[in-house]
Order: structure tokens, then C-alpha cells, then sequence
């Protein structure tokens, strides 16, 4: 398969971004480099991953570029003709994008998830999906804020709609059912971005590099903010109930988890989202007005941090 | 829903069972004790969620025991129309069970998962399930060999087919498929078990009380013998990696956990499965003719342990 002038345009922005996105993070952490893994992909295309591990800041975690493409299996052919009925059948798809978990080291520094993708087929389906979502140990209101605020201010530029939009599809995405708790304090996820009569393929584009760039600079502000903060054997226990709910969420909800795993993906490369230690105590209850019980009352649905 | 007499007499055996695995448990322990929970379903019945957790020998387990019942849910319809065509759509279910796992602190005692259950709807239809399987951390030859010997023991007094039988289905059950590995070592597995023309009720009554029954003693003597065996830091660190893929299949594949959490079960109940620390390491691999090599190698469907 021959990618398409766009596809080969996004690819050289994937995967300049990804090595921008490294080279911050290795600056704040300012001890770790990373690794780098190229694969390839049997049935089509390969990746390169690149993953920190053991450093100052950053406990583990991952920062993958993939593009692959093949023939389209039945589930995702299902999907498109759900989504575009006027289209047919498509005989090859390509799928690209930038995929980031980061653990830190320190429980006063939030984890994070970021990933933006693009995907097509050869008889012209397409679209954009992404997101970037944050997972404090400990909820800090004005860090929260913070955050919301920049994905806001991207959204805004492109629509006035996205960011309501896009904050409430990433409440509803990263929630923990059984425990009745998001995730983390949100940010925003999008799917099945494309073309209408207000927004053309470039403004689309355009706003997606936008959301993949927010990326570094946001972290690294919310690392270096919070990296030096004291904390204590209580706080590093809480810290790993806290990655325990992660594992839960990627193992359980996560559907690209789900998918690579079930599509004989690259098993490194997709479990490169769990923590390097997490931990599970029968029916914790935190003790009353304590940091962790606020924790546990913001992860909630619909709050609005802007 | 009055439980027939059966079931009552199975309540009474799995309540003992409880009793008596719990008090082994803590006299091999030496130090912690289980703590008691009861709780009630809301739609009829409940349980006993008895929890150990920071002894001598065991850092966290739960021996529960439930009986549930209620009206049939959808999909166990479907599940009993495609077992017993003959009995048409029955109304009301019970199920009871014991249901336990093991996570000890020495990285050379293994982790066990030992659960029997019995399920009846009110239009006649029963069946038998349950099993017991071991995951050492370390796998030692000589105690693989122990724990298959007892198990053959026991399914060899009931039929002469039901160990190898049982034994394949552990492998295929307790299969990690995006790891290429068995969870541990095996033993048995085995569900809808109902009576023919050879095995009446009785018979597997009998039989599946025996499974039960083989769990204590045979875990008090695998952990006498491996408790006090020294270890590094280096075997901790295997430990937690051990259970990280104990975390993914509970996760990702059992049965069990799935249908408790999408049932709207008792979460705290259903996860005391998991253990108190678990880890993630990329693409970490074994040296070469270490002791952690040598377990991965025998992490395979197929090996006849007796």
C-alpha cells in the first residue's frame, strides 16, 4: 500500500513530535534517556517505541509511534460502514498516531495519557481521534484548572462546541464503572473526527497537531511544578492504590488496550501504559477530611475545572 | 425462593469449609487473622468475605464464601437453553460457591486460587464447577508434581478420565494468550458437571467436596515447605513481575471477575484477588540460564506434572 500525500504529511508530524515530546521529557527529568525499539509489523507497517524508565522525575513510561496498514478486518469494516454507509466496502486501511502514558516517580506528580490518531481507508474514509487526559495522585484544583484551561483554549480556536464536548466524551471514556470514579480529573477524547460544512479536512488537522502539541509543554509545567513537593510513606502507599485504579481501568476498559491485544499487536508496546508497581488493599477507606478522601470526592463526572 | 434441600445441605459444607480453610490458614500464618465481612445482595442472598492480609506467611488473601439467588439474568438463560434444551426457560437461580486466592509474602511460596460451585435454577437444572490451580513464582519440580499427584488422587476415586480431562481444561482455562504462557503450573478445572449414566448426584457430590478438601492440606504443606527458604531482592522484583501477569489475566480474562463486575457484584469481594503490590517492567527478559528462564519455560500448556 502506498500512503497518500496527507497520510505521509501526518506520519513526519507524528513522529517529529514524538521526538520533540522525549527530548522535554528527558530535560526535566534531567537523568533518563530513552529507549528506543523499532518494530515492524507482519501484516503491514511498524512502529517505534520509546520508552523511560528509573529516572528522577519519571518512574516508566512510553511514548509510541505507530503506522500500520492492511486489509481491513470484519469488526473495524463493520465500524466504517456503521459510520458511512455511502462508502462500501474498503479493501486497505492505515492507521497512525502518538500514544503516551508517563508514571512519575513522586505521588504529588500526576500521571498522564495523551494520544492522538489518524486513520483512513482507500476508498476514502477518514478520520481524526484523540485526547489527553490527566491523572492526579492527589487532586491540586488550581493544577486541574490549569489543564482545562489549555485544552480549552485549543479547542476553542477550532470550534466553540469541542471543548464541552470533548471534556464530557472523556468523562464518559475514562470511567471506572465498578468503582464508580473517573479515572483521573479528565481533559478531552474525540473519535471519528472529519470534514462537514463548517470545518475542512486542514482546520481538522490543524487542530489535532494543536492537541498533540499541547502535550509537552503542559506536563512538563505540571512536573516541575510539583516534583519537589514533599511526601511521605502514606502518601507513596495512596500513590499505589492510585496506579492500582489505572490498571484496573487499562486492563478492564481500555479499548485500544483491547484492541491491540486482541489483534496480536505488539504486547510491550501496548501494556507500556502500566505502572511499574501498583498496589490493591481490601476495602481501603480513607480516613475522614483527608487528602485521599478529597481525592476520591473529585473523581467524579461533569465537574466543570474551568 | 426457598432453597431445596440440596442446596442447603451444600450451604452447610461450604460454610464449614470456610471455617476450616480459614482456621488452617492462620495456624500456618502464625500471626494474622481473618477479618470477617457479611454483606447482602440486594436482588437475594449474600455472603462471607473473610480477608487476611500483612502476616507472617500470606500478604493477602480471601477465602469468600456466597449463595445467591434470584430471577435468571438473560444471559444465563441463554447459557442453560444451550446446556439443556430439554427444560425450557426456568424463572429463578441459586448459586453458592467458595472462591479463594492466595498471594503469600515469600516469592518462593507459590500463589494459589482454589473455587467450588454449585448452581441450580428452580425448573431443575444443577450443575457442578470449580478447581484449584497453583502459581508458583518460582516453579520447583518436585512441588508441581505434589499438588498434580493430589489432585489426580482425588478425581481418580470418581472417574478414571477426570484428571486428564480437568487438567487440559485448567491449561486452556488459566491460558495468559497475549503472553504465550500459562498462569502457573495448573491443576484442575471443570464446570457443568451433572450426572449420567455412570456418576449420579451423589457421586459428584462427593467428588467435588473432595477438591474441596484438598485445598488445605495440601497448600499448609507447600507453604511448611517453602516459607522459610531465603531470597534476595532479586526474587522480590520476579515476584511482582509474577504478579503483574497474575493482575492481567484476573483482568483481562477470568470468567469470573468479568461476570461479578458487569452483575453489579460485590467489587471489594470479587477483587481480593489481587495482590497487595504488583509490577510492570518493559520488555523485561530472563538471563540466560537463570531460575526465572527456567519458570518461563515451564509456563506451558501440555506438561504431564504426575
Amino acid at each position: 500500500m502506498i500512503y497518500s500525500e496527507r497520510s505521509q504529511q501526518i506520519i513526519h508530524f507524528l513522529k517529529d513530535l514524538q521526538k520533540n515530546i522525549c527530548a522535554t521529557l528527558e530535560e526535566v527529568d534531567g537523568k533518563a534517556r530513552f529507549l528506543n525499539d523499532e518494530w515492524n509489523r507482519p501484516e503491514g507497517g511498524g512502529g517505534l517505541t520509546r520508552v523511560i524508565q528509573n529516572g528522577n522525575v519519571y518512574e516508566k513510561g512510553g511514548v509510541n509511534f505507530s503506522a500500520v496498514h492492511g486489509e481491513i478486518p470484519a469488526f473495524l469494516q463493520r465500524e466504517i460502514t456503521e459510520n458511512f454507509p455511502e462508502r462500501g466496502t474498503a479493501k486497505n486501511f492505515f492507521a497512525t498516531g502518538v500514544s503516551i502514558v508517563i508514571h512519575p516517580q513522586s505521588p504529588m506528580v500526576p500521571i498522564i495519557h495523551m494520544n492522538i490518531r489518524y486513520f483512513e481507508t482507500d476508498n476514502g474514509v477518514y478520520w481524526f481521534g484523540g485526547g489527553i487526559d490527566l491523572t492526579p495522585h492527589y487532586v491540586v484544583e488550581e493544577d486541574a484548572k490549569y489543564f482545562h484551561q489549555k485544552l480549552k483554549a485549543v479547542c476553542d480556536t477550532t470550534h466553540p462546541e469541542f471543548y464541552d464536548r470533548f471534556r464530557k466524551w472523556c468523562d464518559d471514556y475514562f470511567f471506572i464503572k465498578h468503582r464508580n470514579e473517573t479515572r483521573g480529573v479528565g481533559g478531552i477524547f474525540f473519535d471519528k473526527l472529519k470534514e462537514d460544512n463548517l470545518l475542512s479536512f486542514d482546520d481538522l488537522l490543524k487542530f489535532w497537531k494543536a492537541v498533540g502539541e499541547t502535550f509537552a509543554p503542559a506536563y512538563a509545567y505540571l512536573s516541575h511544578k510539583n516534583k519537589d513537593k514533599a511526601f511521605t510513606e502514606k502518601h507513596k502507599n495512596w500513590q499505589l492504590l492510585r496506579r492500582g485504579r489505572y490498571v484496573e481501568f487499562n486492563l478492564i476498559y481500555d479499548k485500544g488496550t483491547k484492541f491491540g491485544l486482541e489483534t496480536n499487536g505488539r504486547v510491550e508496546s501496548i501494556l507500556m501504559s502500566l505502572p511499574k508497581t501498583a498496589g490493591w488493599e481490601y476495602n481501603f477507606i480513607p480516613e475522614n477530611d483527608s487528602e485521599e478522601q478529597k481525592t476520591l470526592s473529585l473523581l467524579k463526572k461533569g465537574l466543570n475545572w474551568v
